[in-house]
């Protein structure tokens, strides 16, 4: 089977607030990948976005972003598959190069949200609920997470304090990334301790407060796939081998599981991911995880198999997924603070894992000269979801 | 290098306006097509959709689908890629057997897009067009179609009556495929020379007529893929090769184009398609190509190379492309008269070609038992277009 590297990555613009055009977003974040990459003679294009057609009034993104950055010959389309857009489309991206239909394949994520009001946003990502089960009933991701946060604090004696202290350090990491959306230190005195804590964190979708969610934020990501063969004849960087993706499913609906705390689509995709890369859980150095909620991030921890049941908080709560501890987790700032554009997030998460692989992650580059980076893109709520392995060669 | 099959192909429901949910009507598609292929054991499912997030409130439609057919543990995604996302979603269904990542790949294209009234359809698929010197502009789909046509008035002396002909060929079809949405048989009396023509058949974008152009129209198609190994294994039926597929591309805006009448997508689709195939144009038997306006049949059969141009309206007035002629085209109504639900038309053109070949296609069938069928899926006006083509083996 050929072998497939990601040869470069690229965010563009400091997420936020973008004041151009999705296109334009789209094309920052695409040309630093292409000049990182050393190479435009792209084949493919992947974009991965979920609400332009219904937000910014454009669909067909791929055939838009080829012919704004002029990469004819170059064919393309859109991915979509919720909030695990990003991640998705890399995956469509591996089989492009892997079934020799493409060379050289670019995948850009972005999402440009803000032009609407928050209601509207809020409605066009609720989109990805049962239609009838819960979309039409009025329950949001909030709601869910909201939900699923309540399930956690009564059966494993989870705190207010433990999603804030998730919050800090991924507040912490935001602030040595200068892409990130949010970047200024947080303490537990300010957002759940102190008299102005009640104005400044306020309860959202009790028991979750502002600060245990993400941002709404505009923002692009892209990277670029080549063969290893062709890796090697025109990347000057350290290749980064594509050695694991899985894509796990589950009820849509999340009132059918078994047991809502226990997100059976992500741990397939990762006993996918990690079979095709011949890796063990142990085996890798860092992870990037959907925290979409804070919570996330101790589920997603906990149902990958990365911790067991009920333990994930008190890793976070002795520093272990601190950039310095021994699993870094979200070392980008993760949705919380890098923000969460939903078809870019995905891509960013990779983006992260090649800077960080190779060593290029600045500031907030993890020492132990990490191999292996994993990250988890959580569709739906969590049933459909994509986890992907990069390795260093 | 692998090769791939088509071992199924299904409809379900008539298409025009359909009462039950989007998913439902695609899952109707996906039963006749997973009865057809004999299995339900599919290991993917792409869904080609461009509009459901604007008009239906819904998105991450393969996990809907997924879910209410119960095909656990596949995966999916939704391909958008404008008008074309049909016949792409298929292309990335061929690379993922191809790559060897998935076995069984269904592929399910659909569209409700009546629920909405007809200038928010109108706006929701200009949406495909350049943002900043077409779309914010007011131009849509039938502006450009019209223009197009006054171009093929003007230098090939192709005149009204030629494109009721088409239409009056397509309907003629169409009345001999039960899915068909019109099922109506029109003559020219009827819908130019009478009285009660100019009524019947008004201009809606000068110099087109109502019958010059496709209806607006509810329906799905899916089709199942897999090795040709595979398929030997579990399929009855005739085998059905995926022999070819290409994509071409071209200026997003039409009048960066050198010349707006020749349509280089679908020249490079084209070749492309021909050339994995190991074909030449005279090897093609039949045609479904992509008349969303009758005058695009004619476009895309010269600008495909099947005619030269200026040639292709004088072998549709002798009668060359009915199903009793030479070179059939549109044996399934086309999009005139089986209509053009987005997402649908590309994958429906697709089922077409597998019944014609497999000799099922009932009083439509083309008697000289055909090898190769030929379909171009026209994205964007032209700047995003698939050919695709299948072999019996």
């Amino acid at each position: 089977m050929r072998e497939v590297c990601i040869i470069s990555a690229g965010i563009g613009s400091r997420w936020g607030k973008y004041n151009g055009s999705l296109i334009e977003m789209m094309s920052e974040a695409s040309l630093e990948a292409i000049d990182d990459a050393g190479t435009d003679k792209i084949d493919a294009v992947f974009v991965a976005n979920m609400t332009a057609g219904r937000i910014n009034n454009q669909t067909a993104l791929s055939s838009a972003l080829i012919d704004y950055l002029n990469l004819f010959p170059a064919v393309g389309a859109t991915i979509e598959n919720g909030p695990a857009s990003g991640a998705t489309a890399a995956r469509i991206g591996y089989m492009a190069v892997l079934s020799g239909l493409h060379d050289i394949v670019m995948i850009t994520g972005g999402e440009k949200m803000r032009v609407a009001p928050n209601p509207v946003i809020t409605d066009s990502i609720a989109t990805i609920l049962h239609p009838e089960a819960e979309y039409i009933h009025g329950i949001t991701l909030p709601s869910l997470g909201a939900l699923l946060t309540r399930l956690y604090f009564e059966k494993y004696g989870i705190t207010s304090e433990d999603l804030a202290r998730i919050a800090i350090k991924n507040h912490s990491n935001g602030l040595k990334n200068n892409k990130a959306h949010i970047q200024k230190k947080i303490s537990m005195e300010e957002i759940l301790l102190s008299q102005e804590a009640k104005n400044k964190n306020p309860v959202i979708a009790d028991p979750l407060h502002l600060y245990d969610m993400c941002p709404i934020t505009d923002g692009a990501a892209s990277i670029i796939m080549c063969s290893m063969d062709k890796a090697k004849e025109i990347s000057q960087k350290p290749l980064i081998k594509f050695a694991g993706t899985g894509q796990g499913m589950d009820t849509m609906a999340v009132h059918e599981r078994d047991d809502p705390i226990f997100f059976k689509a992500v741990k397939d995709a990762t006993d996918q991911a990690l079979s095709m890369a011949g890796l063990k859980r142990e085996d890798i150095d860092f992870a990037e995880v959907h925290d979409a909620f804070e919570i996330l991030e101790i589920a997603q921890l906990e149902s990958a198999g990365f911790y067991e049941f009920g333990k994930a908080h008190l890793a976070i709560r002795n520093g272990e997924t601190e950039i310095t501890g021994r699993f870094p987790v979200n070392t980008s700032g993760g949705l919380k603070a890098r923000g969460h554009p939903v078809g870019a997030t995905g891509v960013a998460q990779l983006c992260e894992i090649v800077w960080q692989l190779r060593g290029e992650a600045g500031e907030r580059q993890i020492s132990n000269n990490p191999k292996h980076g994993y990250a988890i893109n959580f569709g739906g709520f969590g049933n459909n979801v994509v986890a992907t392995i990069l390795s260093r060669v």
